[in-house]
């Protein structure tokens, strides 16, 4: 089999022989883009998010393909999602080893990165990870925490204006500082992960109190609440104050629990899943983004905005790390936003032949 | 834990009690029931069903309750669900075992039974399984055939004039001389299972090449292809001669592919299951009743047979056996399929920042 590998020189050489094949029409999106960009930049106080999370380099090897180095992190995953409905900004850290160019990425979509501080004498976080055929499974190899390991979220006075906030999966007792210095932003939404729930339990319940919205897989549903049934699961996670539970399913797709309602879609079906890292993080981001985008944040706004995070999150496993999602543009996520209507839609008409039968 | 058991008396009891519970309505329900009845009568020519598989007693033990023996079977899970719909009749074997009181069951839904055999010097077929917490996985203890084992479908003039039918989880070579004696038949759909995938797969390959409608679940879609992406195996499966896969996911719902489309729903959430013995059966019942009821078999009909399949069988988990869905109502039912509607929709409005940006 052919493997396939990362970096500029095959980003580059597929980016122009996709343009070639667009013609004018990436051309005529690229400008909408830009100008969209323009639009936020005048719109960010209405609409404003803000992501704490990590900011790294990933080395990932699945069976398809092997990468040594590209941008990952919750936070990158995240806002560079969530960028193309939105004003996001980025609070983490970096190292001196996160260079002009790599910064450039997060310029290129209009992301804020005030609160991204640099530490030049520390490395960068990273993380190496390996797929097997069962791409729901990451086997991680190597991580070096670098910079990570002492980061203390520091926010600027425009990141503390934030509407919507989300807390990636860091440490609870730091995504819970993070919160208390925003107590003013509209929606607040929290992921977390295994590590977390097993060690920091109690920290991380207290996080959860304080936040409207928790996004997770449904492993961690079951594990944060010692519950195997995962509808009784999410009762038990609303029932300790978010008004909502979005779960994550991976290839089966993703349910919004609230207290009155059950909301369920599918994933998009993909015939192939290239690298699935990331992929929580940039349904978040189109969940998050969209909900940004929007004045009213109820369950409807809550139910387009989970088809949007399952757009974004179809989109990033089809290539390595971030490749997919900086090449999208607003017609294909539309598009395949389209395409979850045709694939859910059925006729409301109920079973009728009994009444047709006593007539 | 208290656990329950079943059996008449636990059954009687609870019926009683219901009864009381809903009042005269429970009685209405009754004499709409006969009503439906009497109409199916009249329309056997226009719907008529066919099901051959097994009837059985199971032995099914959950951590939730016992039952030493029950209705079970493929036939009998099939039938009994799609009576609400429609016109069925069963093709399988019985031995002398199988008491006039186990054969009133069928007689009270309007089953037809001419085409089963009872064979006064054998025994029933039985199966005793146990569920552990995880419910998804159904451990057989103990398989004993019985008249089953020499079982030769036997079909009256009037089964050869089936428009639906469908042939339950047995070899084969069976399921083929089924269909071939029903030439006229206007969709003929098939379910199997890993034994016979592992020990009689050509067999089963021009099985598939006859029919319209394959109906299994995701483990064998995988199994029977050698593919682990679902999507290609569904493609590869389609490529063989059926126009249409239904995957059936347990708790994460079910799909429908067709070369053109895909169409996918999620499970109805139960905070519990209770015995998911006969589920998928009861599954295809609701599926291939409900387009017995249609006089189009278009995809149209096929997405709310998907989810009237998907409201049989999550009543079908909630008690023993056939116990909860003997007791079930067309309001019920309808009621479910709605919730379905409910729990799917979110209006189609793509995102449009972009262009208020531009204007």
């Amino acid at each position: 089999m052919l493997k396939k590998i990362c970096g500029r020189l095959a980003g580059r050489s597929r980016q122009a022989a996709s343009s070639k094949a667009a013609g004018t029409k990436h051309h005529v999106s690229d400008s909408l883009g830009k100008l969209f960009r323009l639009f936020l930049e005048t719109q960010s106080k209405k609409m404003s998010l803000l992501v704490v999370g990590s900011v790294a380099f990933d080395a990932v090897e699945t069976p398809f393909g092997k990468c040594e180095k590209m941008l990952g992190g919750s936070a990158s995953h995240f806002s560079i999602s969530a960028s193309f409905f939105t004003k996001v900004s980025i609070v983490g850290v970096v190292g001196g080893d996160f260079s002009d160019e790599d910064h450039k990425v997060f310029d290129k979509y209009g992301i804020g990165t005030h609160d991204l501080e640099r530490i030049a004498g520390g490395k960068t976080f990273r993380w190496r990870g390996r797929y097997d055929y069962d791409l729901n499974v990451a086997h991680t190899l190597e991580t070096q925490l670098n910079v990570f390991a002492d980061f203390k979220p520091k926010l600027s006075e425009e990141s503390k204006d934030a509407r919507l906030v989300f807390l990636g999966n860091i440490q609870p007792d730091l995504q819970r500082e993070v919160r208390e210095q925003i107590p003013k932003a509209e929606l607040v939404a929290l992921d977390t992960m295994n590590l977390w729930i097993e060690n920091t339990r109690d920290s991380l319940l207290r996080t959860i109190k304080g936040v409207d919205v928790v996004i997770i897989n449904d492993a961690e549903a079951r594990q944060l609440t010692g519950i195997p049934n995962l509808i009784k699961a999410a009762r038990t996670i609303l029932s300790w104050g978010p008004k909502a539970l979005v779960v994550k399913r991976g290839e089966y797709g993703a349910a919004l629990f609230t207290e009155e309602n059950y909301f369920a879609i599918p994933a998009y079906p993909l015939e192939s899943v290239f690298d699935p890292t990331g992929a929580g993080d940039t349904f978040a981001g189109g969940f998050m983004g969209y909900l940004s985008s929007q004045e009213k944040l109820g369950e409807d706004a809550m139910r387009r905005a989970m088809i949007f995070g399952s757009v974004m999150a179809s989109f990033n496993v089809e290539e390595f790390g971030t490749e997919r999602v900086r090449r999208l543009t607003h017609h294909e996520i539309n598009e395949r936003f389209r395409a979850f209507k045709r694939m859910t839609h059925f006729e409301e008409i109920p079973f009728e032949r009994v009444e047709q039968a006593v007539r």
